[in-house]
């Protein structure tokens, strides 16, 4: 994987020169992969399911509970792509108020865990319109943070 | 996220071409950053099982278990990542092989799948040697397909 042989070739020339800084700026730079990873899969599988909920695509249900559950599971991932020293690692359009209001910004990707959990447990219902209700409460949370700390 | 907006602003660019090929290339170039999205994720949780296998790291058995729990779920997400169309989409270490080998590069696909699902299974004994022992089983589902189809 390209990624793997990129840290490793950063890690490796960085460990060469014996700069202290290797560690910290390569795990930066992998956490910032990491959490666009993740936020890349949440969209894949967000956007067929908005496709069907806006009518682009015929409604499966089947499909659609699949794809709530891992956007569920995806979203218990992303706490841990934000570690301290992962500001300014890679290309990223996480603002810096992310760490200066943390708590804030944890209670945001609560309320996107909460209701995308709620989201995958309405899908046992397979009932279509509370599906979409839901997935409109999930797209909020996903709003809501992006307005606040997601450069444009 | 840039995802998006590359992707977005692809597509918009290519349709005002008027190319007819502006959709598959942009569906190509998506295929390739989920794949590797999804890679990244399975390559996070793994390395971080495998420090803990090889002693590099404490032993944590919830964590080590949770990160088995993501792998297994990840595994079921690879397959979609390779439409026919992004042999060539984005920069890909994806061998050509792929699609044209497609029965075997599935079957060792669905190795990984029953490995990694063995994995998540065995954790919930919290006998150590059989998860590192199952760990290993996992790696070299990982390596086989590395092996044929992915280039260096």
């Amino acid at each position: 994987m390209r990624f793997i042989h990129l840290s490793l070739a950063l890690g490796l020339a960085l460990g060469a020169a014996g700069s202290t800084r290797a560690t910290s700026e390569s795990d930066g730079d992998m956490a910032v992969a990491y959490r666009q990873s993740a936020f890349k899969l949440i969209y894949w599988n967000f956007s067929k399911m908005g496709a069907m909920v806006r009518g682009a695509a015929p409604f499966d249900a089947t499909d659609f509970a699949q794809r709530a559950s891992r956007v569920a599971a995806l979203a218990e991932q992303l706490e841990e792509g934000f570690p301290k020293g992962s500001e300014t690692g890679g290309v990223t359009e996480a603002k810096p108020e992310i760490w200066t209001h943390w708590d804030d910004f944890t209670a945001k990707l609560d309320d996107l865990k909460r209701e995308s959990a709620a989201l995958r447990e309405v899908t046992a219902s397979r009932d279509e319109d509370a599906m979409k209700a839901q997935f409109q409460k999930v797209r909020q949370t996903c709003g809501a943070c992006h307005d606040e700390y997601k450069a444009d």
